[in-house]
């Protein structure tokens, strides 16, 4: 058995909590002490929302474990609402205060990881201390939300579009309350490409959400039972509660009183083994700053799954283990009522953003088969680099099937591969399950194409700098429920036959609803002589890109 | 544009008319012929038995492509109801007969695709030739099964429990009809590991199909207004009508005659640019024996799948195109009433055939959190390599997301992963979803700890070979509700406290009901010096083992 060692982990859910418990299966004597501020340890945050809607009923089920099931279990020493208040490197002790008692006490460490999480954004508005603001990100929020909503409240404002904000609009409608939901960004979900979250757009008006888009609160003001949320606007939204989902900041004043180096991006430096700048302290979670696996560099990427592994690979590193963190991508997924929204890698903003060269593809195929019950298309965004064909990141938005296509480019990404890996990947096929052409492998072979100069595409938002001729080659009726203004109509099928139509002095622009059969005609044009570019994504993409404007 | 190229493609269903269709989109100016010896071309295989199930309810679904769509689409010669009687090879020319008029003619081809595909098996038994057995491969065979079941059949038998075997029984239970199924091996499904189908054999009974495993038909008898299937056994089956699926045997005539390569499996051998032993000649699909990627060699693996791919490559080396198929690895799936099981890669007993070196875990894991409603456990079996890890095969049993995990383990084949990679494979997670340590990721934890030596497994068939003491560390109420003969039950909690019970002289096995539990008792005895090992998959896997054996 290994020499003793004192190990103090700071913060008792998600990657805190993995830490102690590998770290007890890594030795059985060693001594492990988890201070965690709030009153429960190792709870499912990521429930908390489906709770207030009731989808949860019972309360228990978000406890997944209690100071006395570690301690039964793992012998854990875990001391829940008692705040560690300082750490004194130089001791290798940690000052800590039970909340309770208000008793102050030191705790020495060999080592130390931190896992303190982060904390929701409070912008510092007028009327934001107002009691009927709440933020969601313990058991205890989600308590007092929902006993607002088990009071009677019917009017609700959601600030912020994000992952909890969405889930949170989602799971107040379900409980009957009135939401309107506010966004500073011209787009909900900000980590996906705006013209992905059409269908999000459309998916929650359509269930009753009032979306603010491009707008922010200027102030509360308190009102006779409820409060209003004053937007820059000049909107006025009168509500019995609001909940803020603006985002999180790491929890880093712990780490920064105490001399630890704190990154760029204000988030714990942290190297591949998770350690900070003093040798015998860790740290995991949301706190830190990860490495971005696909673009490089370091960012907040605050998920449940990464914080989950660093605390493991913490725990490793503790008993002299060579675990490594190797980044992360950023695969995140959402349900907003019958849609699910998801992407792994980086975002075509992101890559603009940093300069990392990058051609994309979009394609709508069923997510089964297509003569089953119940086909639904996909939505699926692909972004590679032009130069070798390596996938850097993807978006998939539909009903069906999402989270399948998102986790198979996930490890398609993780493994290094390119949009030919993908025309060839062998997935599991029944008609109640996918394609004999996967939508995965449709996505490789989309890109492949564009590759290897089989086809050239444009997308929807470049259309107006083509001086081409726009040919919709969908069928009559197709076009004549909707087309792209200034598009004539020469069905696929006919092309061959009405080549005279075809003006031969400037480019041709093709598309049809998916560009599926935009693709087929770009073949049989381009072979003719004729210079052509496809619509990626048809009109469905156009419509991705252009039904907000037309709403207005 | 290209020269004139003249090519013909045999067979108009999957790999033949996806090779026709590339094969336009290369080049507008090829002449392409599509002899097709049944009546429908590019029609849903998969989609038969629900089409008799009456899940797809319109049989114009199934009718994907018509000989008049693919030609106003992409303008291919597709003359249907003609089969092709031989290859004059030396005259680059085939020989066709119109099936409807009986005229014989030849068509000269510069290329030629075979795409034959494969022949439902029908063992020369006694009563074969009984007008009411039928096998299930085209449109037409599905009108007659239905047209039975329509006409008030009330008893089928199904011989033969793979894939259509049992998609069949599924689909003629959900008509209302009494159904036996009779399969020769011990178990259905024969890919699959034997105990990773005692649920599917579970699921069948509960649905109240009559399972005769290691039994086989001896003969048809001919009865008033029905046949008998007299089993081996003895046992006496009537019934209205009677449905082979004993499995396919590839279509390798036409090729055989011409004096083509066959290959040792009796498919038609081609090279990895889907070449045959003619430089003229490919072939493709069911018909053809493609290279095993996992265990190497050469198999016939009948898959929808790669037959569609293996028709893109072979119309691209028909224009100079330099696509490779890098073999089949058997991705596949079933649904069998509410579960689903699928398999990737190599099974344990093909790796222990080909005596490839392996090691194997099992695991329970929920599919989704726990703690969100609807969750229920999956049943992963992983096979990989004890020197490095690498990834060699899985099969899934389950309800809900086993496709998704199947295919996630299917790209991390692909891609030469380790189980260590999968530790890290960073997929989505919401509650809806999966959980911050997804499925994937445990069986990589699982399998990494066997590897880096940190528990020792044992699995349930080589129990009898240990001479230890056996430990049920669930809690005492699971223990009593079924628990391994001769195990006494000690809580994993109570563990250390309970030293003093083990027997210090002799090896301990210890089972929980999943692993889980297990895992953390053999860290804690073996710290402390004990000889431990841990069953893998725990009480749940011992069943998948021997719940069979119980039941007779």
């Amino acid at each position: 058995m290994d020499t003793v060692m004192r190990l103090i982990v700071v913060g008792g859910v998600a990657g805190g909590a993995t830490a102690a418990a590998r770290a007890r299966r890594l030795s059985e004597n060693a001594e492990i002490i988890v201070f965690e501020r709030g009153e429960h340890v190792s709870f499912a945050n990521c429930g908390l929302p489906y709770y207030v809607g009731q989808e949860i009923a019972e309360r228990e089920s978000l406890l997944l474990e209690t100071p006395e099931s570690l301690h039964a279990r793992y012998r854990l020493d875990v001391r829940a609402r008692t705040e560690v208040l300082a750490i004194e490197r130089a001791e290798h002790c940690v000052r800590a205060r039970d909340l309770e008692s208000g008793r102050e006490y030191t705790e020495r460490y060999d080592r130390l990881i931190l896992s303190p999480g982060a904390a929701p954004i409070r912008p510092p508005l007028p009327g934001i201390e107002h009691p009927r603001i709440f933020s969601l990100r313990t058991v205890p929020d989600s308590d007092k939300i929902k006993a607002m909503v088990d009071g009677g409240a019917r009017r609700a404002v959601v600030v912020g579009g994000g992952f909890i904000g969405l889930e949170m609009a989602e799971n107040l409608r379900r409980r009957g309350l009135e939401v309107a939901l506010v966004e500073l960004l011209d787009q909900v979900m900000p980590p996906f490409d705006k013209e992905m979250v059409t269908p999000v757009h459309e998916e929650l008006r359509g269930h009753g959400v009032a979306l603010h888009l491009a707008d922010a609160v200027a102030q509360f003001e308190d009102e006779q039972d409820g409060l209003t949320a004053v937007l820059k606007s000049g909107t006025r939204l009168p509500a019995d509660l609001v909940v803020l989902s603006i985002g999180v900041r790491p929890e880093t004043t712990l780490a920064a009183e105490a001399g630890l180096e704190i990154g760029p991006h204000g988030g714990i430096h942290v190297g591949d083994d998770m350690r900070t700048s003093d040798p015998d302290i860790y740290a995991v979670g949301d706190a830190v700053e990860v490495r971005d696996c696909v673009v490089g560099g370091t960012a907040l990427i605050p998920l449940a799954g990464p914080a989950n592994r660093q605390g493991r690979i913490a725990a490793d590193r503790v008993f002299g283990r060579e675990s490594e963190y190797h980044g992360t991508q950023g695969t995140s997924i959402v349900r907003v009522f019958g849609l699910t929204l998801a992407l792994t890698g980086a975002s075509e903003k992101t890559l603009t953003r940093v300069g990392h060269a990058h051609e994309k593809v979009y394609i709508h195929p069923m997510q089964h088969a297509g003569y089953y019950p119940g086909a639904e298309r996909l939505t699926i965004k692909l972004l590679f680099s032009p130069a070798d064909g390596k996938v850097l990141g993807a978006q998939i938005a539909g009903q069906e099937g999402v989270d399948k296509r998102i986790d198979v480019l996930a490890t398609a990404i993780r493994a290094g591969m390119t949009v030919y890996d993908l025309e060839e990947l062998e997935l599991a096929y029944a008609p109640p399950f996918g394609s004999a052409k996967d939508p995965i492998n449709m996505a490789g072979f989309v890109a492949a194409n564009v590759l290897k100069g089989d086809v050239e595409i444009i997308h929807a938002d470049a259309l107006e700098q083509v001086e081409g001729e726009l040919i919709d080659v969908r069928k009559p009726d197709e076009h004549s429920e909707g087309h792209i203004p200034g598009s004539r109509n020469i069905p696929v099928d006919d092309l061959r036959d009405r080549l005279d139509e075809l003006p031969a002095d400037k480019p041709l622009v093709v598309y049809c609803q998916i560009g599926l059969r935009g693709y087929v005609a770009a073949r049989i044009l381009t072979q003719r002589g004729y210079t052509v570019l496809n619509l990626s994504g048809g009109f469905n993409t156009y419509r991705g890109y252009f039904a907000e404007a037309t709403r207005s």
